[in-house]
């Protein structure tokens, strides 16, 4: 890979967003005025991408532009710009039902791998709102009915083979962002990857325990199996706190660069996840006369609301909205409403054990490989995160070693507890 | 779909096929002299295909022809001819590592949708030599050598996420023949589908009692699901005897239109059924002094041979020539040997009973559904075949709900003896 990019191809700055924004009508009259009028704020925090806010005297949109390399790690790691491409077809592919829990996609201009979409305002990074023990009553159940929707109306229950074979035509090719999921979140963290970091020394008795461990190791690898072969449905693929905006009454998620044909359990176990890591590292936001404790208490509770949510609407789109071809309708009938309601609980039983074991892969690798959580980092005293990060760490290994005593999203809260 | 041909497309026959053989220089130089002095036959006794076979003066070749309509059920069924391409894709994906273990690959007119390939002589095909009650030793370890070799290489243990991207982006549009096979194998022989038929009236009850039977319907439909989203390599996707070519000593696959991402055992699970209803259908073919039990012995304990050697030699590979992103040499050193190795058992087990449930799927069609086997078909006296197939589809639904009963392929031969 080089740092050459295709011919029309420039990175955006404050000043070119204008010109290119102007150059779009619709755009254009939906902010107003001049672009001298406007005013552009870049405010990027992600690891891959330029985001230009701008407003106009009329409205807003957002700009998100592809960079030719990793972000967080300067040009050293360069990456295809073609990823833009992906996120807005993904967009495309579930807006039709999963509506306002996703931003309103506006424009997509491939010369530039640059997406205009609306500006989401006044909403903040979900993950970061919970650092700060902020509650968001709607978060769980918003996220919940977002995977539901989208991931049933792009499974075999819910398309068509021919539907699904566009997507899974489109999506194969997003392999830069496959290829870093499979090595950042499966392969390195347990193996010797100089990407990887971990809090040391603290850390380095357990970091060495769990790459000595080699049943966890083939384990970890069963799943990137699964993760690299199991095309249930269109899924996210980097569904953690950080791809949610949030208000107190709006849930958008975003970021869904890394969609690929995947296991449904990859969304569901990401978003429980990085719950769990929060309700874990919350006593390391305490401060004097706020133990934290509540807060906790609340980001737990969010990962049975979230299951539930996402089970029970799943299984209604099934009961109601089966249009493709598995479990077709027309291999059944009234007699075997019963066998198909058992089959369906099998199902869903199926994929909560695969979240939890793509939750257990996801935070191993939140805790020893490269990209790591501010639920973690914000805690600058490495003394008190790295037993905290070391419970979480534990509490993965038994996800992916003790499958059998995680039955119910109950299970999980009493072990994060119990940690 | 429509009848309505591309332009260029043109239904070869025997006089037309020299014309066209005549425009290409190498397949000309290969058959030697001039078109007339080529003798061409039409022996094509497929569904969905004409087939010349070609002799000139210096050589020999095959040309296979896609026809835009299902043969066996006339212009009524139509289907698009783009099946010729994805079978010479196929070819050319595994010829590289299954070396003379399918036809050698010569030349593809896309405008006719046309394969020169080699011609096979004197072979025949396996599902005929089987019912003649011929013996051919080596056939069972050259498909499982086939197989493994096949599938191992372009899954992700044999090939990189890049490589496997390249064939889950082509293969993906093979959507007629993915459509055909989730009807006529998964959904309809359970249903009610008028494309349906049975030896009647003595298998009306069995037919009942089967499309009765809601939690086999279920199952059934558990694995359909699985087919459609498990894309763990490159299938051949109709691996039965009748997709065989046979001499004493050389086998040669064939007719890989159907090839698509799919379950590795849904190929392995193919080849053991169409084997145990040859064994099961041999009494069928008996004469004054031939009781065929030899014969159907022999038949059987292929089933082990072709089992054995499949699963040896992909775990071969997987020590030697492990290439692809799962499981990757990175994460695994020397002390990790020995759960590597379970991994690898466990790995293969999971095939194993994929393969036997995808058997009872592939069984039950044979003799409930649309397409019959000609290894039951030929037996003349429906009330001798009737028992036979009866037999069969029990061991099927066996297959299917007493998983836990077959853990090794001699179980698959005990309980074939057995029913």
């Amino acid at each position: 890979m080089s740092l050459v990019t295709p011919p029309g191809y420039y990175s955006l700055n404050e000043e070119s967003v204008r010109a290119f924004l102007d150059g779009l009508p619709e755009i254009q009259a939906r902010l107003g005025g001049k672009p001298a009028d406007w005013t552009v704020v870049e405010v990027g925090d992600g690891n891959l991408n330029l985001v230009f806010l701008v407003d106009g005297p009329d409205g807003s949109v957002c700009v998100k532009q592809a960079l030719p390399y990793v972000r967080a790690a300067g040009e050293s790691w360069p990456l295809p710009l073609d990823r833009a491409f992906f996120e807005q077809a993904y967009y495309r592919a579930v807006a039709p039902v999963v509506g306002a829990l996703v931003p309103a996609f506006y424009h997509y201009e491939p010369a530039l791998y640059a997406i205009v979409m609306e500006k989401l305002a006044p909403h903040i990074i979900l993950r970061r709102g919970l650092i700060e023990a902020r509650r968001y009553p709607n978060v769980a159940r918003d996220v919940g009915e977002f995977t539901a929707q989208a991931t049933f109306a792009t499974s075999d229950l819910g398309a068509t083979i021919e539907e699904k074979a566009e997507w899974a035509s489109t999506f194969a090719k997003n392999t830069s962002l496959l290829r870093i999921t499979a090595e950042v979140v499966f392969t390195d963290p347990l193996g010797t990857s100089p990407r990887n970091r971990w809090t040391s020394p603290h850390l380095d008795d357990l970091a060495r325990e769990f790459r000595a461990d080699s049943a966890l190791k083939t384990i970890v690898a069963d799943w990137g199996w699964r993760f690299l072969t199991d095309g249930q449905a269109l899924i996210h693929g980097d569904l953690h706190t950080g791809s949610v905006m949030v208000t107190e009454t709006d849930t958008r998620v975003m970021d869904p660069e890394f969609a690929i044909l995947g296991p449904i359990g990859f969304d569901v176990g990401a978003f429980i996840a990085n719950l769990v890591m929060n309700f874990i590292a919350q006593p390391g936001h305490a401060k004097a006369g706020d133990e934290r404790r509540e807060a906790a208490d609340w980001v737990l509770d969010q990962v049975p609301v979230y299951w539930n949510t996402f089970s029970s609407r799943f299984r209604a789109l099934w009961e109601t909205k089966a249009s493709g071809d598995a479990y077709p309708p027309a291999m059944f009938g009234p007699a075997d409403a019963a066998a198909l309601d058992a089959a369906r609980t099998r199902f869903l039983d199926r994929i909560f054990a695969d979240a939890v074991a793509y939750a257990g892969v996801k935070t191993i690798r939140r805790i020893l490989g490269f990209a790591h959580n501010a639920d973690f980092e914000r805690i600058a005293d490495p003394a008190t995160r790295a037993p905290l990060e070391a419970k979480a760490a534990r509490l993965a290994r038994q996800f992916l070693l003790e499958p059998g005593s995680f039955r119910t999203a109950e299970d999980i809260v009493a072990a994060a507890r119990a940690v």
